[in-house]
């Protein structure tokens, strides 16, 4: 109901919505460090920021809910990740810039080392090389033939070991188990159904895994090849479609790059540095309506356990701030997908600061930029797929509703 | 989807969780008194463990809505009160612990006593003893029978003049009005259905009541009954079955034993007084997941309307607690299943306060457990049905949602 009001009341104009989405940045206390990373940052431009905006903390999806990367950006960007939620295979394809159709079952491939009784020994393949991959993807691109099941079959190598495989057919379904047994000594697990549409797929996927480990068996490495995350692709309406927003990512991560690319976003090409991506924007600014910047290393340092790097990371995006809002957006936001606090080394389930700068937000006392302080701030504790029908409304976006 | 996205994300592992539920110790200031129940009572140790936790205010149902005993608690355990509300015989039947199937609609009765003309005289049967009420009980069940309507009937005493009827049949509803004319001098209601399933129940109940009657009818004061709170019972999904949680009740009063039982849990036999019910918590802590601790007398002093009473049952809790807090959780909650205030004598509609101390619980600056404080605490202000995800995410018992 909500999001199709949203979507009536719609109207365009030539304001500039800038995203800033500082990845995994909500944290927890540090028992010696004396708060949490954004507490203990050192962080004026932000806080400053704070001072003059809106400020609140918002549930990634819902209460006591971890999210992923995926359903933590679907959040952000206004799509119900309960009802969103997005197939790894479909991430992984997405992260290549593979172009999915609606008709495609995207799937995640890790080619692994077995021995000659076909028990895995390597789930990895050793970490195969880049160049290794992509031979292997060509090799196998080539033999592999599927048109006696009426499927076509796209496979495309991502880094390392990893690769993605699209079946594009009529009436394909993703309902299918992992055959990846998470552990070594045992063969990959036969293709397993979870529901009777994923059944009829059976035939098709044991076909292509019969195919590929003949075309495999003279590989030194590369010998076999695990499947996860089979996904059938849904197509979801477009930022353009939903908002009328012309929206540009400038995300140097795959998987926020095939993110984006999903909800219909431009790429922007990769950048070297935070700075490179806050100047792109300012030389972009003209050609979009939205931006979303994403800054990786605030999540990867949390996933370190290095609370001091994450710390150090916050300060780098706060000194380089200035580019951004120096640019003078319609509407200027800061926040994260989700948490990843140092100390628990993983995402995690608890709200995220938001920070919201327009000129008609309701400017509260908060005046520092972090977990606790955001909590008394005007915005309050929502869910994140609020966020987006107010930033619409603070660029005045949004119609009246009813007479 | 909430609810089923909870479920789905749930794993086992051997944490400990405590809920400790003082039934309405929510409240309001009294004009004399300088606060609210909470604010007024001493509570170093609630205070010094709210000064370790996150705080915040819980609906227990939704603003504005004042809950029974009933969707109180289910919301407490994470069970959809607007959903999941769960009729007052069947509470009644649950509280003497009777096991109910999903083909039982139950009633709760209070023995009256009417005139020559049938009109009623006293509605409590003159608060029948209960050695007198399971004397009546007894001779119903001997001689009321409905077999040839294909209904078994089953008739319990509870006490005084209260007693519980169970109709165990096919396709049966509780879609009728209580046949209780809540006032002397008129007969008794007839059955009236409020459905047309429940219009299919009348012959039925009709024919219960006429048995009844002629039964009863050389009795002193229980000469006639008064049917309230006709409910169908709809099995629960238990504990276990939606939180893989193994969950004990240590709880003395049948209503909230009754309710244990509808939600799977154990119950502890019933303990003397409030030490004993922690000793027993602490003795029992290795054989079970999770444990409510029930305390009955904050709501029963604050119906009184006697603000000092639940100001010293608030503090005899405090003073206790060190028990509690001594086997050093996973998980601990306090938290009420509604507020009771003395000053209106009555459940009422406004938030609890919510404490939860875990290990990676945000800490926010809330160093006093009570109404107000707590409103400034990082769990914010929530439906009281989000709790149980919290619980189960603090817990490290919710895997991640998503890639």
């Amino acid at each position: 109901m909500y999001p199709d009001v949203i979507q009536q009341l719609v109207v365009k104009n030539d304001s500039k919505i800038i995203f800033l989405v500082m990845d995994g940045v909500g944290g927890l206390a540090h028992p010696d460090k004396g708060g949490t990373e954004l507490q203990v940052a050192k962080t004026p431009n932000l806080d400053a920021l704070a001072a003059k905006s809106s400020c609140g903390v918002f549930d990634p999806v819902y209460p006591g809910i971890t999210p992923g990367s995926g359903p933590g950006h679907f959040g952000l960007f206004g799509y119900d990740p309960l009802t969103a939620n997005i197939g790894r295979g479909v991430l992984e394809a997405a992260g290549i810039e593979f172009k999915l159709t609606g008709r495609d079952v995207a799937i995640r491939v890790n080619f692994a080392t077995s021995d000659t009784a076909g028990n895995l020994v390597d789930r990895r393949a050793g970490r195969l090389a880049t160049e290794e991959n992509q031979r292997v993807c060509a090799k196998l691109r080539e033999r592999i033939d599927l048109k006696d099941m009426n499927v076509e079959v796209f496979i495309e190598p991502v880094k390392e070991h990893r690769a993605a495989v699209v079946f594009r057919g009529d009436n394909l379904s993703g309902d299918l188990e992992d055959t990846d047994p998470q552990k070594t000594g045992v063969p990959p697990k036969a293709p397993t159904a979870t529901s009777e549409e994923g059944k009829k797929m059976i035939p098709l996927v044991t076909k292509f895994l019969e195919q590929a480990h003949k075309i495999l068996a003279d590989e030194p490495k590369a010998n076999t090849m695990l499947l996860r995350g089979f996904a059938r692709y849904v197509p979801y309406p477009s930022m353009e479609d939903r908002y009328g927003l012309n929206a540009l990512a400038v995300a140097n991560y795959p998987m926020y790059r095939g993110i984006a690319l999903l909800l219909g976003m431009k790429l922007h090409p990769i950048t070297a540095d935070i700075r490179t991506q806050f100047e792109a924007v300012k030389e972009q600014i003209g050609n979009y309506d939205f931006f979303f910047v994403h800054i990786k290393y605030t999540d990867s340092r949390g996933e370190d356990g290095d609370f001091d790097a994450k710390v150090k990371v916050i300060e780098e995006v706060d000194s380089l701030l200035p580019i951004l809002t120096g640019i003078n957006p319609d509407v200027m936001v800061v926040t994260a997908d989700h948490s990843t606090p140092a100390i628990l080394k993983a995402h995690s389930w608890h709200p995220v600061p938001v920070l919201l700068r327009a000129k008609y937000a309701r400017v509260d006392r908060v005046s520092a930029f972090n977990e606790i302080d955001c909590i008394a701030g005007s915005l309050g504790r929502q869910p994140m797929v609020n966020l987006m029908p107010l930033v619409l409304a603070n660029s005045l976006r949004l119609q009246k509703y009813g007479a």
